[in-house]
């Protein structure tokens, strides 16, 4: 069989193309796949040679000379710029010259890039970001995690089949738990969406484990958590923003004790071997579920070894068929 | 001067009426406050008897002999139960009998039998609970923190202004900003919702420093934080659950490797304070902000401490005059 080849974004990030091409030719000695990159062909070219002797790798470049800007309007900007690296890296695989996408750029560019190239599976309205978080159990899923700020109950319904399909390939649950991320666990709790969406996912071929608070986000009671991504986004955000802070807080105090300062050091590496393992749930990037082929959106922020883990990630979404097995539960409906 | 009255519902919250008497005798003790207690008269004063030699304290009974249900619909619940604890309590400030209402019960219940008692101020069509939140630098002012699970952008915008009033008497901010919570700090970013509040709050009276991502919440770049209740309530509670995550993964790696464990003890230790830090901020309980008299709502599970925190919190607010300089702040506009 031929190998998996992802199209992959060389000018999405903040650290593009340096971190994305040294990722690129991390994923290709680790793993058996191929990778297109997308971007403009000299530069690119530049940064691989910078490697040495990579020609015998399975990488090729396909000429991409824009790029839609992180402040950018995306739907605006795709328009304006055709030969835009997240558009063109699309449409090789609408074009079956590669099978997925990877980047690190917009995030919204990359959703309408991947609708326009490739459209949306029958049975979704919108494709959902379905990011990873760290539990205290291991991890779950948490989809919509910011594509779609405004939501009807509908779409959240089609979150939890999706989530739920993915979590399977993913988690590797046989029977993934569905939950809803509301502000109490009753059924009647939280607004007149979280109310219509509980109505649905109760009727969904999913195992739908009722109304989730979000204090229980990370215990693990829920495989899948449902929720719009506005409030997915709010929810993510004040995690990392908390953990840094907690990170902070806990230095000052370890300082501030003549006797705690004993085990500050001890203690530091302790956290930072924590921040490593919730770091690593996230690593490489999130999938966006509904489109018609494998999409990974990365953090901008993303070094080599996230683009490398994407990457893989990728091919490793291809092999399992999750855009089929996606269909597949959308269909039994 | 005659001493601030407060009422306070006996029968609110997981400990009640024990920890809501002992709480009420342990404020009248630290300040020249009067409490009554509102709650079956023979029970209360059972409680009250426990204590030994409390009759000469500024305490009197008011009699309810009903209670709203934590998992009762309160409109109905109030509606059915014309004796209940908090709806009595409320009528007593109306009565001008008592200057301002605690309770640890329903907070729905509390925000309605107040509503019904004393009615709104002019210009609020929503009242907003204002958490007081931790940060890196201090404190900070959340609202709304789950009264109104439904928002229209001019809520938003009495919330920022209620918000800024609050926050000069509780935080002791001459100038406090405003930050509007959103997904990115761009004016642009975010749902209708907030693009629409976020225009309001440009024109309102305050120092509005604009959108606010979820990841500054704890950073302490706005003193007051302004959200629907929905978005505030699941942000709380992600904060409240991942501290407690940390802390328990904390202790896993600590316990986990042979060299952390030698300063584990400390550590731990150093965390305790640190939690301690955070709680003390939310301790006592949240105000009602845009109703016509103090109400505090007191979380369902507060301790004695709690309860005595939140009853000398209730007669600050009255002797800072914080209803009439919220009425005044509505008028600026």
């Amino acid at each position: 069989v031929p190998p998996i080849i992802v199209a992959v974004d060389a000018l999405g990030g903040d650290q593009a193309p340096r971190a994305i091409v040294s990722g690129a030719i991390q994923a290709v000695r680790r793993e058996d796949i191929g990778v297109t990159l997308v971007g403009p062909a000299d530069e690119v070219r530049a940064e691989l040679d910078r490697h040495g002797s990579v020609r015998q790798l399975p990488i090729t470049i396909a000429d991409a000379s824009d790029v839609v800007g992180m402040d950018e309007p995306p739907l605006a900007a795709l328009r304006r710029k055709p030969r835009a690296s997240v558009k063109i890296a699309a449409e090789l695989v609408s074009r079956h010259e590669a099978h997925a996408v990877f980047s690190a750029g917009h995030t919204g560019a990359t959703f309408m890039a991947a609708h326009a190239a490739f459209g949306v599976l029958a049975g979704v309205e919108r494709p959902g970001l379905a990011v990873t978080i760290p539990t205290r159990t291991g991890t779950a899923v948490l989809i919509d995690a910011g594509a779609n700020l405004e939501c009807r109950a509908e779409h959240l319904v089609q979150f939890g089949i999706m989530g739920a399909a993915y979590a399977r390939v993913a988690l590797r649950r046989a029977s993934p738990n569905v939950g809803l991320l509301s502000i109490g666990e009753e059924a009647g709790k939280g607004n007149d969406l979280i109310r219509e969406a509980h109505a649905g996912l109760v009727r969904a071929p999913v195992t739908f484990v009722g109304n989730l608070e979000a204090r229980d986000l990370f215990s693990g009671r829920a495989d899948v958590v449902v929720c719009d991504g506005f409030t997915g986004n709010v929810a993510l955000k004040v995690g990392e923003g908390l953990a840094e802070t907690i990170e902070q807080l806990l230095r000052e105090e370890l300082s501030a004790s003549a006797v705690a300062r004993l085990g500050a050091l001890l203690a530091r590496q302790a956290f930072q071997r924590l921040r490593r393992r919730v770091d690593d749930a996230e690593y490489g990037g999130a999938p966006l579920l509904g489109v018609g082929a494998v999409t990974i959106v990365a953090h901008g922020r993303s070094s080599a070894r996230a683009v490398e883990n994407g990457i893989v990630m990728a091919a490793r979404l291809v092999r399992e068929r999750v855009v089929e097995r996606l269909g597949a539960a959308l269909m039994a409906r």
